[in-house]
C-alpha cells in the first residue's frame, strides 16, 4: 500500500511505492539529473548517491537515463528494492528528506537518448480500422498481420520530450480525385496513443533476442504520441511505408515505469489464431492492463485499454530482433496506436472521426475531424500496481503550432 | 593534377589531392583517430594537429568524424585548404612526412556514428524493375514516384564499417503458394549498391532545409551496400514498408568524399517529368558522374552508373526536411539501389537475376541467383576530380556467414 512510504502520499495520484518511476529533471542554473517519483516530489538520486544512500556509479547524475539502462536487471532490482528501503524505513527519513523536490519546482526532460525508434502496429482494432477506410476492396487486415507484428522504423531524431511544441508540418499530398500533388500545411493533422518500452541492455548482432530474455534487455515503459499527417502519409507510402507522414515529431512521457512496477497489471492477452511460430511464442502472459485515456483541450475524446492488444511486448521485442538486428541501449519501440472494439475507445482522429467523415465532438460542443492549431493533446495511463494499489504512467502532452513557410 | 602533391601517389589510384576523403583509423594498442587519404597513406590529423600544423579544436583526435561534421562549411573548407597547403608545398614535406601512415599499417574504422538513416528509392530504373516483378499487374512506377523521391527510415544501429562479417538474418517468410508462413534462415539474401551522404551541420525542427542549402549541411559522402533479405522483406511489407527484410545489417564505406571533391562529378540528372513542386526545384545541376563497380567474389557482376538516378542529393535532402523534420550531425542518407538500364548496370541481385528467374553467371562460370554463405561482395566507385584527374569512393566490402540458429 501506498501509506507504508514515510512520504506524504496522495493515493489516488498513482506515484506510491509501487511505481517509483525513473526520469530526468532540471532546475534552472543546475544541470540536468535523474530522480525517481513519489508522491507530489521527485527524489533526486544524483544527490542521494552523492550522500552514499544509494550504490554511486555515476549512473544519476546523468541528463539520460542511458548508463543506468545498460546497467542491467540486478542494478535496476537492487536500485529498485533500495529506494524502497529508503521510502518505507522511518529510520532513513532525515537523510532521505532534504533530497525530495517538490515536482512542481523542476523541469522535467526527455529520460533517454533514443537510439532507434520502432513503431509496431499491433492493434487489431487500429490495423483492421485502417484497411477499411484505405482498402475497403480488400480484407481489412493483410495477410501477414497475424502471423508478425507488423512495424517499421521511425525517426528517433525527433523524438521529443513532453510539451515540446509540435509545429504543423509541411508537405506534399493528392487526395483522390485530385489531378495533382500539392504542397502545403497538413490538413489531416492527427495523434496516436501508444504505449513504448526502452531496451537498456545491447545484444549481439547476429542473435536473437528471445521473448523470455524481455526482462533482461528491457528498462521500462514510457506513454508515446506518434504525430502523424494522415494527407502526407498517403500519398508517400508506396510502397515503402511511412515517412514524411511521421517523421516530423513523436513526443514521449518523461517517467518510464520500471518493468518490475507492471507485475501486477499482467493479463493474458487477446487468443492468438493462427497460433504463432515458435519464436514468437511466450510462455508467460504478458498483455497489459493499462487503462489510457486521450485529452483534447482538457475533455476526454477517447479511453483505449492496452489489454486489447493483439501482440505483447516480449513478442514484438522478439520479432524485431530475429533477423540479427542488434539491440541498442536507448532503442524505443512503440506499440501502434492503441484502439479497441468501440468508438471511445480508439486511439487516433483517424478512427474517432472515421477519416474525417464523422467528426467526434467534444464536451463543450466543439468539433474535430483532425487537429486545429492551438489544440493540446495529453496522453494518461495508469495500471494496477502491486498490494492493490494503482500506478500512473504520468501524461504526454504536446500542442499544435502553426505551420511555418 | 595529383603530380602537385609531394607525397608519391599512383595517379590511378584516386586518392589524389583532388579527393583528401577523411576516415577513422587505429593502430594497434592506440586510440582510434581520423585521418585523410592520400596516395598510399593515412595522413594522421590527429598528429598533424597536436603539432600545430592544422586547427586544433578537438576534431581530429576523435573515434569518429562527428564533431569535425558538426564544424559547417567555413570549417570544412578552411581545413582542406590548409591540407593542400601541406601536401603540395615542398616546404612543409619535412614535417608533414612523419604523420603519413602507410594505409596497410592501420585498421580503417566506421567513420562517423550513424544518427538517423534513410533510405531513398531514387533509380527509376530499379523502382520500375522492383514493380515490374512485384506488382505486374500495375504501372511499374506507383502514382506518388516522379512527384518525390520515396524513403524510409531504416535501422541506423546496425550500420556497420566495411569489412564487418555479415550474418544471414533468420526469419519468417511465406512465398505465394505456400499454405503457411514458415521460418528459417534467408533463401533470397542481397546486396544493394547505394551512394549515401552524410549530413554534419544540425537544422532546427519545424523549418526545412531547402536544396540550395545542401552543401552547408552536408558533409560528404559514402558507398554503402543496403543488404537486403528479400524473403523476409515481400512477406512483411504490406502495410507499413520494409523492416526485418533491411534492418539486420548495412555496410558503409571508411572514407568519405567531401562535397568539395565531387564538384567536378557534378552533371545534369535526367529530366524531370512533371516538373517537381517548386520545394524540390534545385537550380544547380545535382547529378553525379560516380562510376560504381560491383564485385562477387572478386568478379565483376555489375557496373552502374549514378548519373541515371531520377532524385539528386540535394532533392533527396530538401524532402526529408519538408516536413520540419529536424537533422542531426550523422544522418545518412542513402539514395536506393543504383540501377541504369542495361542489364549489367543493376546494383542488386534482385534485378541481375529477376528475382531468382534468371541466374547470373559470373566469369569464373559460376552461378548466383541470390548470395551464398562465403560470398563476398565489394561496391566500388569513382568519379571525375578536378583538373582532369580521378577520385576514388575506396571500397565497401562484406562476406557472407552462415545464420545463426
Amino acid at each position: 500500500m501506498t501509506t507504508d512510504s514515510w512520504v506524504e502520499v496522495n493515493e489516488d495520484g498513482g506515484f506510491g511505492i509501487e511505481n517509483l518511476p525513473y526520469g530526468v529533471f532540471s532546475r534552472p542554473g543546475e544541470l540536468p539529473r535523474i530522480g525517481a517519483a513519489i508522491g507530489e516530489y521527485v527524489l533526486d538520486l544524483a544527490e542521494l548517491s552523492a550522500a552514499g544512500l544509494v550504490e554511486d556509479r555515476r549512473y544519476f547524475a546523468s541528463g539520460s537515463l542511458n548508463a543506468f539502462m545498460v546497467a542491467g536487471r540486478a542494478a535496476w532490482d537492487a536500485n529498485r528494492a533500495r529506494l524502497v528501503e529508503l521510502l518505507t524505513d522511518e529510520s532513513y527519513r532525515a537523510h532521505v528528506r532534504p533530497h525530495l523536490i517538490p515536482v512542481a519546482e523542476v523541469e522535467l526532460l526527455r529520460p533517454f537518448e533514443v537510439a532507434d525508434y520502432v513503431d509496431f502496429f499491433s492493434s487489431e482494432h487500429h490495423a483492421a480500422n485502417a484497411g477499411r477506410m484505405f482498402r475497403p476492396q480488400s480484407d481489412p487486415l493483410t495477410p501477414n498481420w497475424k502471423h508478425l507484428p507488423v512495424a517499421y522504423h521511425g525517426r528517433s531524431g525527433t523524438v521529443y520530450r513532453s510539451g515540446s511544441p509540435i509545429i504543423r508540418p509541411m508537405g506534399q499530398r493528392r487526395t483522390p480525385g485530385d489531378p495533382q500533388p500539392s504542397y502545403g500545411p497538413s490538413l489531416r493533422l492527427d495523434f496516436e496513443a501508444e504505449v513504448g518500452f526502452v531496451a537498456g541492455v545491447p545484444s549481439v548482432a547476429g542473435h536473437r533476442v528471445p521473448a523470455e530474455a524481455f526482462r533482461d534487455h528491457v528498462f521500462g515503459f514510457v506513454l508515446v504520441n506518434d504525430w502523424s499527417a494522415r494527407d502526407l502519409q498517403a500519398w508517400e507510402s508506396q510502397p515503402l511505408g511511412p515517412f514524411l507522414g511521421k517523421s516530423f515529431a513523436t513526443s514521449i512521457s518523461p517517467w518510464v515505469v520500471p518493468v518490475a512496477a507492471l507485475e501486477a497489471a499482467r493479463v493474458s492477452p487477446p487468443v492468438q489464431d493462427p497460433v504463432p511460430l515458435p519464436y514468437l511464442r511466450c510462455e508467460e502472459p504478458w498483455g497489459l492492463d493499462l487503462h489510457l485515456e486521450i485529452l483534447i483541450n482538457g475533455q476526454v475524446a477517447a479511453h483505449p485499454r492496452f489489454a486489447s492488444m493483439y501482440w505483447t511486448p516480449p513478442q514484438q521485442l522478439a520479432h524485431a530482433t530475429v533477423n540479427g538486428a542488434a539491440l541498442r541501449t536507448g532503442d524505443l519501440f512503440a506499440s501502434g496506436t492503441v484502439s479497441g472494439p468501440d468508438r471511445e475507445q480508439r486511439g487516433c482522429m483517424l478512427e474517432l472521426s472515421w477519416n474525417g467523415q464523422e467528426p467526434l465532438e467534444l464536451d463543450d460542443g466543439t468539433k474535430r475531424t483532425f487537429l486545429e492549431d492551438g489544440d493540446t493533446v495529453t496522453i494518461r495511463a495508469q495500471a494496477p500496481g502491486s498490494a492493490g494499489s494503482r500506478i500512473t504512467f504520468g501524461e504526454v502532452t504536446g500542442t499544435i503550432h502553426p505551420a511555418l513557410p
